[in-house]
């Protein structure tokens, strides 16, 4: 059984069906397709799934937008809107709830800056419902936001910073955004992932000091992720299928190629890849050209999506009012 | 007597000079004037001088450098080496303590931006001696940098931050970076003050959880500031004087400048002003024309100040080769 | 008579009467004004009045929206619909006339990049109606934009740079976004003067190369322009007068500060401070504290008001559809 | 025979060596390979030669700094030296020739924006030897420098606002400065190429008018290119061939693989994949993780060669003196 890593819940589950599973026990999904946006709901409930997944028992939300990439205002606000209303369903917020928004990643690399940018953006009210009570409106919900960097950057374990500021401030709910990395091109830009099980990156051993969950904070943490890039693996790997259909229409089926084709499953070549691959390469990350204008209209979408959620008696149009 | 405050303590003694006390009890001064580049080391050292002066009992080093403005590579390295050599003076490193670099203000205001570019060119450290101590020399210290942003964009306050990140990691000692406000245009770029005691920004009753202070941090903490903009009240005072210098010049020392210059000092012209400002115009600040650049240039020769002082056997010419 | 200079027609029409010109032959004004925006029509129509003030004949519109600063979309939208309707009494497009948008100013310096932001956000179309005419819709009339930076960056006057370009693509009408400078400072990032005459920086001998308007480049140049700063001497003299009204009020009204108020008047001292101003003073600016985010604002009004006025058939709703 | 396209002469020339060509008339070339830097000059003598490799006739320089990724003080310096040497034999400047530099490219895609920020880091001298000739050395010839972006930003071709500006400022010698694609990751960011031939992106009928040469601008340009992406097709291309050494060297060579390695050479697989693959594909990019960081440090090396070849008597150590 391959041991394939991805950020996705819904991708960990088709890598188990491409290996040829055809239902998980302890995996229960739910499907809702609209024209424009499908939600797949995906909830783990047995450990036993979790370790086939390498995911925690928990829900996994995905919203795919095949079309976000393409700067459409009315298609931005809707999945602004699904966002909302997914995360109101999966978190369980009082009106006085307080909330911490951390933006995970790096902001000098633009395809990893999607976190901090949600953070710049969001409407932050924390100091005024502490400060300025009178000035605010009930429906107005205490909320902080912090980019912690990444250890290159402070020289200091990301979940450190974030331990030592909920151990200060004890907000009620964490939601860390966070970029992602996805095993299909096609998903890169247009896929948001809500889960309520935390930012688990690896299952290693000692690794668990880099977990935001429940566990390490000792509150419930939402994970907003978006993959934003393929690593060259990936690409690689999407390419030959590419080619291989390419050649098969053409009549090319020859012999070496079937074979070849025949003689791995798609996470088999990706080991291989994988294998072959240099640190040099391994370093490299594909992306659109564009990345700069997508990250700006995702983190856009997202933190409206925040705003909508977390304030009740805020609509849409007013969220630009709130922010500087 | 007054209570104008200033964020530099040679200033706050000049003020009281100039309402006539001659030498004050409990502050010791020592100069030492190069070519282009003079220092003043301020002690304060009795309860009553830390009073009158509205600074704590401690030392305050003031590098005054009025070319500091012009871009020129030989007095800036010059600049970073006196940092340096008044750093290591100041404190009492040990081989091994570890030190975390905090900057403080708003990177997106350009003047208040000081500290968090110097956060970001600082040599980051902390993480190798931990992970890869093989990698590094025993000549480098265990550094972290972090921008704890301001309370209108986090929702925190900066020393909670600060705090829950201290209590986590257990630095030996904190050097915290913040753009000053001036109450000479003069001053302004090409002045950088030393000192042992923190920040301890307002002396009022509450306001102590401000501060960033051995008292409230438990470590010792030097802050490092620069003044980088004047206010509007500070602006046009000295305009005042310009202007009451010229006229003077020119013979126009007809009875009625002559009474207004007799009848106001600096202190209570200054007061006077803040009285009859309007909040709108408290909000402007007075800068260079080239702030974004002045910024990134003295952000430069803070960094490298500290990268010498705090890693022994790191170079001027070196320091570029860590900073990626 | 003074020779304060200006870059705003309703000042310098002020200036005049400040100094006792009741109504000067040869000016029409008319003014318009709304709850929250109030327009003003200076028309010159005679070479007498243009001297006096300073300014070609033609036409000056002064759009003022004092909460301007205060990100208020729904008043961000209806001053881009007043751009864009002064816009268009002004010029005098066919439909399918061509627009070259050019964005004057230095990108370096927050407060002076005005031009080249909204050149960033404008829309922009003329490679589309060349290249792909069958993609866009009859509505939209080719625009260009361009930013071409400053003397210092580039080492070429600007005006040869843009007299170059129209030579090559021939557009029928130029607009040109300047950020200019106020001699009040409550119009700084409130006001909007749209104008006919373009861009005639001095008024001296050999100075008509950096004129940009019908003479030097051959076509209509409409100007638009926001004062962004004060300069030094402004803010010290709106100081002194706050101060004055502010020692009246107190009852300070001692006979020295009566004698200076009816020394000068507000012209004379201006000059007299430019006099006793050094050249480093000189070079300072004086702006609200959030200059970068009140410069992302207004680019985005004008810009809009481009895009209602230029192309017709789009609402303001559209325009950031077609806005990358 | 493949068409193939890439930006360096010398891929030109390994593409024709791959197909079997031993030695191509009309092309010579020399090779100074020193211990980190190598040299390769390529001379294209005659029109079949010119013809075969699909560029012009005339002098193609790659200098080859594998390890230039790694911010290497020493190494940087000596690469930009090394450009000033070859820039020095490639030119035939006069003590009063002027140079106009051209950074070409889009500034807001990351690796696409080595050409302005070229433009950005460069000595500009012209308006100073215009207009206060007294102030600056003999040893300063007048450079002004462009960045005439893209023709979505703009809406006009590049040519021609570079066309329009040379018309009136009639500069001696253009410089371009330019991203370009290899189609080999190993050189993407390691590559500097130089040549005499100015800027050709195509050889279609009627794309002339996109070319940047003694033709269209009638005066010399010289180009400098660094590739600083490779595209999806080249990266997966690289990969299939890093997967066929790897599955040899496991000793897997099967008949299939082997079979596919001697059915298709290096550039009839290329063709193959980019048949194969999609516009979106197609668009994406592949760069290292920290693009921004090594972008500012190639434009660095770059802005530093020009510096040092265009003014004699500039050393390495007054670059940063002369430069804001």
């Amino acid at each position: 059984m391959s041991s394939i890593r991805t950020d996705l819940a819904l991708e960990a589950k088709e890598i188990r069906e491409e290996e040829g599973m055809k239902s998980i026990p302890g995996v229960e999904t739910d499907v809702d397709a609209g024209a424009r946006i499908k939600i797949t709901r995906v909830q783990i409930t047995e450990e036993s799934a979790a370790k086939l997944l390498g995911k925690p028992i928990g829900n996994y939300i995905t919203i795919e937008v095949p079309e976000l990439r393409k700067n459409d205002i009315d298609l931005m606000e809707e999945t602004s809107r699904t966002i909302a209303k997914e995360l109101i369903r999966l978190t369980n917020l009082k009106d006085d709830s307080s909330i911490l928004i951390v933006g995970l990643g790096n902001w000098n690399v633009t395809p990893d800056a999607l976190g901090p940018k949600v953070t710049e953006k969001v409407l932050v009210t924390r100091h005024m419902t502490e400060y300025v009570p009178e000035q605010i409106d009930d429906s107005i919900r205490p909320v902080s936001a912090l980019s912690p960097g990444v250890l290159g950057i402070t020289g200091i374990e990301t979940s450190e910073i974030i331990l030592g500021v909920v151990n200060r401030i004890k907000p009620d709910l964490i939601i860390a955004i966070d970029a992602l990395a996805s095993r299909k091109m096609e998903r890169v830009n247009s896929t948001i992932q809500i889960s309520d099980t935390g930012i688990n990156p690896g299952s290693g051993v000692g690794n668990n000091r880099k977990e935001l969950n429940k566990d390490t904070l000792g509150i419930d943490v939402i994970a907003i992720g978006v993959p934003t890039v393929v690593d060259a693996a990936t690409m690689a790997n999407d390419t030959i299928d590419m080619m291989i259909s390419g050649f098969l229409k053409e009549g090319k089926n020859n012999s070496a190629f079937v074979e070849m084709l025949n003689s791995f499953n798609n996470n088999e070549r990706l080991s291989l890849i994988n294998e072959v691959f240099t640190d040099d390469v391994k370093n490299l990350m594909v992306t659109p050209k564009e990345i700069d204008s997508i990250i700006d209209d995702i983190s856009d979408v997202i933190a409206d999506g925040l705003n909508i959620s977390l304030h009740p008696g805020i609509e849409m149009d007013d969220t630009s009012r709130f922010i500087n």
